[in-house]
């Protein structure tokens, strides 16, 4: 058994089953272990930053890492935007990244560069292989690291001598770290400042924003009428009819700051406290008002919804049934095709426990806000704003769930990044049905020139922003990657586009043009908190 | 004026002249006064990695830096596997990497990361700005940093607030560094070596692959009859009719090895010592004989013209015509597509003064020596090793040589990596053929399969290496980019198309079909040294 076996065996023994592998020479002996490997699926994606988002994507909904194999410094660059994004989620991800033999590395071949320094702000475990019969031992202690919670990126740089050398044999994970429990004096001092009468409101992210952690919620508010919110970027939220609808931070600082005016206690569960995504001149970073106290119930690492529970207990709320809303569908939509009329076909459409992943940017709050009283499902943002990640989170999402029909809400800017996911979606025949909400434009930089108050851009600042000239066809990209595809340009052809791809497994991919004066319903169903 | 305008105003002033820009809100002032100021032309690439390659082809072509605008950190990272082959090829390259605000970074919201451990592996040179009133001599800073020779990547961080708050105005670089000159005693050691009848062969790379220096170089063959050699993937190698040509190193090390047997003398032109691309169990990492004596005539930043004139009248060759190879053209071929045939029509077709980017991998041996008769030509080759930068770099040299035809030859599977290149083609109206070697495999994986001696590899591990299921439809890909395509399966189809492409400026693609069966005069064509 050489040093690639004992690892790929260690994985399949920890739990690892699904690897992402986009390889070289330096990880030829790597890909021949993992995919002889029983018990390992290997998935080939034919760009890197593909493979990362898809592990984001697989571990957001099934709670497990998968693994992903990079080639050298350049091929794990090309994953880091989407590690940065899962290192944002909290997603556990094991990235194997290959290096030259242990051996070469002091002649500088051309390949070779400070993968440690490139891993390092994406990884919050980072470790290179010494030897093979170390492999095994590197490969749990990776697997364990990134199932610490919340969950986190592990990378194993792996010289390629360490996977061809021989090495005694797989080796079993100790068992994963627990959620640490809150202190116990959180809870009274959390049940306090509702009982106070002053304003509150929580804001939750990771566990919390899970269901089993939102009926608690419910419950908390039926009892004690506290807001609550959550970013407006989290990992997973679960929502839909059933589920305690929760309040989504508007994107620009001035809005959050305006909803969170006059709030006198702000209760983290899981969660950072609120700042601004990007900052703007004359406007605020620190999004708290200064006479709102700040309380933890739960840090991100700590076990929320045992923290809830006690507090729901504490408030005299556990035996209360809170209100949710019940299931109520728009009906299907008519005329031109606006962001409107794309949420109304998704409201009135959307399966019962699909995947939603979104990347729509300025397109898309019309979706999000006629899907509320669909039947229950689960949302996936761009936790950490890198953009190119909605298509392999989706990709990684239908790996893991291939009971679940996945939505993918896309930018066509963003969409350009890792379009080679369709590839992947359609060799492995995944369920995925994605909208490219084609505005031919980079239509948020618009709203921030007019925000920045750079008066009159020329046209060649116009030109840097704008992607007609020429216009992309996403038809025809999507079908050179085998992918099923149509075109939607006004709201009867989208109906029946998107009903049609429904019912029909497999990928498929939907163009919906719509020029940016049809991107409406923004203010109307994404007002300010 | 603004940080902004007063960087933008200093990189013209100081000879840049170029943008490759992929903005986010981070760069928005940077884009107004970009694309704003007269003698800078913007060129909007739809993924990063497009902007560093193009980047670096525009300098190895025009040996001026041009400037990327990537997005923090992510945007940077996408942009890392072209600038590690950038830095490989010694190419003068601007980064502006856009930053959070300098009091928002504390905040670590979502888009915040450490951009300085992601930049320096490939960064030469590497600042954050501070404040707006230094943002102009910072950016002086990095076009000198740049141009030090032999050229690096200089990588300049702008956080917000640099750029949108107010500043003095531009400032004036220094008059670049020039090339050191070689030391004195270095020429007649070298003379001494060519002179003992031992065999010595020069390793020639960066600026000794030029014309100039080749004509030199031949003067000295012809006098002492020298070997003539260099790496398998330079930046840049002028050949063709009436140019020395130099032997190229087979990409194997064992084959390197061989040839590079029984020698006594090697001589390094601003090259370092060969190493091998990769290790492999048993076979070498340094390939220079034991026997031999390395001598350094001159470094990769001193000036090597020079020292090649002083040793051409050291050795009594500066008055000698070397001998070069005239015009040779083979025939067109006909019947099959086979990677010969596609060298073939290269070869009799080649317009002078072409451009040829190749990232053809294991398809364009036969390619590369059926054009050594062909008119003058460049030659430019994945230095790094980091896949998927063909199609940028042809890109970049574009718009750096508008009056010059730029062939681009690509492997299917590295060309996916950075397929948004032809985009910003058609946009552009860059006059660039690109040939895609469509063999639907990682074919050089294939070989290093055998190489392991990784027997039996299961249907899944051959999985991995295969781009079929489905097949990439490479016509469909580049029309969904606006860009002209077709596809060849037979020589005469190919003759046709690549004739028609030549003959109608902008870009055009065409897939040459051509199994792994029909990849041949390899051995033929690439003979070891």
């Amino acid at each position: 058994m050489n040093g690639a076996q004992s690892l790929s065996r260690t994985l399949v023994n920890g739990g690892v089953h699904t690897c992402f592998v986009n390889p070289g020479t330096t990880e030829i002996h790597l890909v021949k272990a993992l995919a002889d490997e029983a018990g390992m699926r290997t998935i080939l994606c034919l760009f890197e930053g593909v493979c990362t988002g898809a592990a984001d994507g697989y571990a957001r909904m099934t709670d497990r890492p998968a693994a992903t194999v990079l080639h050298l410094g350049p091929g794990l660059a090309n994953g880091i935007a989407n590690l940065h994004n899962a290192r944002r989620a909290n997603s556990p991800v094991i990235n194997i990244v290959g290096d030259h033999a242990t051996y070469h590395r002091q002649y500088d071949a051309p390949l070779t560069s400070d993968i440690m320094s490139l891993a390092k702000p994406v990884s919050g475990w980072l470790r290179t292989s010494t030897k093979a019969e170390k492999l095994a031992e590197d490969g749990a202690a990776a697997i364990q690291a990134s199932m610490e919670p919340p969950g986190q990126v592990a990378t194993l740089i792996v010289p390629a001598d360490c996977a061809w050398d021989q090495a005694k044999g797989p080796v079993t994970i100790k068992t994963p770290s627990k959620r640490k429990t809150v202190s116990e004096d959180k809870v009274p001092t959390v049940a306090a400042a509702l009982r106070s009468g002053k304003p509150a409101a929580f804001l939750l992210n990771g566990q919390a924003l899970r269901t089993e952690c939102l009926e608690i919620v419910s419950s908390i508010v039926h009892r004690t009428g506290v807001r609550v919110m959550c970013e407006t970027f989290s990992a997973r939220l679960a929502r839909g009819a059933g589920r305690f609808p929760v309040e989504r931070f508007p994107y620009f600082p001035e809005k959050v700051e305006e909803g969170l005016s006059g709030l006198a206690h702000l209760i983290l569960v899981g969660a950072n406290p609120p700042v601004a995504f990007f900052a703007y001149q004359g406007k605020p970073s620190w999004l708290t008002p200064e006479s709102c106290e700040i309380h933890t119930l739960a840090n991100p690492d700590e076990n929320a919804l045992e923290a809830l529970e006690a507090l729901a207990e504490e408030s005299g709320a556990s035996k209360m049934k809170g209100k949710v809303p019940g299931l109520s569908r728009p009906g299907l939509p008519t005329g031109a095709l606006t962001t409107e009329a794309v949420g109304a076909t998704l409201g009135a459409l959307l399966p019962e426990n699909a995947i939603v992943s979104d990347e729509s940017v300025t397109s898309g709050a019309a979706a999000f806000a006629m899907t509320t009283g669909a039947p229950p499902h689960d949302w996936l943002f761009v936790t950490g704003g890198s953009i190119g990640q909605g298509l392999p989170v989706a990709t990684g999402a239908a790996v893991g769930c291939p009971d679940r029909k996945v939505i993918c809400l896309h930018g066509d800017g963003g969409a350009m990044y890792t379009l080679q996911s369709l590839w992947t979606q359609a060799r492995e025949g995944l369920d995925i049905t994605t909208i490219i909400f084609s505005n031919r434009k980079y239509q948020i930089l618009h709203h921030e020139l007019t925000r920045a108050d750079l008066k009159d851009p020329g046209a060649e600042v116009l030109r840097m922003l704008d992607l007609s000239d020429p216009d992309i066809n996403w038809i025809k990209l999507a079908r050179g990657m085998g992918v099923k595809a149509s075109r939607s340009e006004t709201a009867d052809e989208f109906n029946r586009q998107f009903a049609a791809a429904l019912a029909e497994p497999g990928p498929h991919l939907i163009e919906a043009v719509i020029p940016s004066s049809r991107v409406n319903g923004v203010e109307k169903h994404f007002p300010p908190l």
